[in-house]
């Protein structure tokens, strides 16, 4: 049975100061229909990631209570961990001033017992999160710890 | 006299394991000649704001040691503080897995005295960030403190 339609998001009040310091969330897509999300670990507070959703995956990510991204490269809905194990439980959802823009505070689901060893990450190549590289001079630096071996849970891919 | 040419990035290597792992930072900018940009306390670890960046901000902030971006309204360069005071001192710049997002993170420079009173924040609408509201059912709820009264800092416009 199709899953009903998801509920739509209210248009972005035309003033100003109402988007900016009222109680509606009216999200602001562009012109593809996409929001970026940085997402943010709610307890220790490092930056994991960035992608984009779209409003299937900020509806999804409401009410599931996981993130939900949307895919550009797939050009599919991507539940956060669907082939890691590696999801993200919601703690608060947040948006910025003109609302084009969220922030999603998170934590990590257990691992797969078999993949990552039940190390929690976010990162497809292994680190915690995705800014493992620090700007030195005018090259990078690695600045954080491996965690898992990628072909032990994405099967090499 | 005119500022000489800021230095270009280097190409983005083919392979993709050179691009996660490697040690040249290639920074992969989008259609638009666009990168976007995660700026974060480095102390508190707050998310304090998203913007894009264009090479010429990139470069400008790697050698200067502030943030600049890339005001998308505007079509100009943005010292981040110009108008405010409030300035973005760079402790470290990272970049992710694929090299198509930085994050800032940083010190806010002191206000101007007659301007915020010396707060240190980087919203226009006058908190320290500009996530300052939480999704809660399906509205907004502000959840930080306002800091600083911008008609103050930025003379009511």
């Amino acid at each position: 049975m199709p899953a009903p339609p998801p509920k739509s998001f209210p248009e972005p009040p035309a003033e100003k100061k109402a988007l900016e310091l009222g109680h509606a969330f009216t999200p602001r897509f562009d012109r593809e229909g996409l929001i970026p999300c940085v997402t943010q670990h709610a307890d220790t507070g490092e930056v994991l990631m960035f992608a984009f959703m779209n409003a299937e995956s900020l509806r999804a990510t409401i009410d599931t209570g996981f993130v939900h991204y949307w895919s550009r490269s797939r050009a599919k809905l991507w539940r956060k961990g669907e082939s890691s194990g590696m999801s993200q439980a919601v703690v608060e959802l947040r948006t910025d001033c003109d609302q084009d823009v969220v922030l999603a505070r998170v934590r990590i689901g257990a691992a797969t017992a078999d993949g990552a060893g039940g190390v929690a990450a976010s990162c497809h190549v292994g680190f915690p999160g995705c800014f493992y590289r620090a700007v030195e001079g005018e090259g990078l630096k690695i600045v954080e710890q491996r965690v898992f071996d990628p072909e032990k849970v994405y099967g090499g891919a």
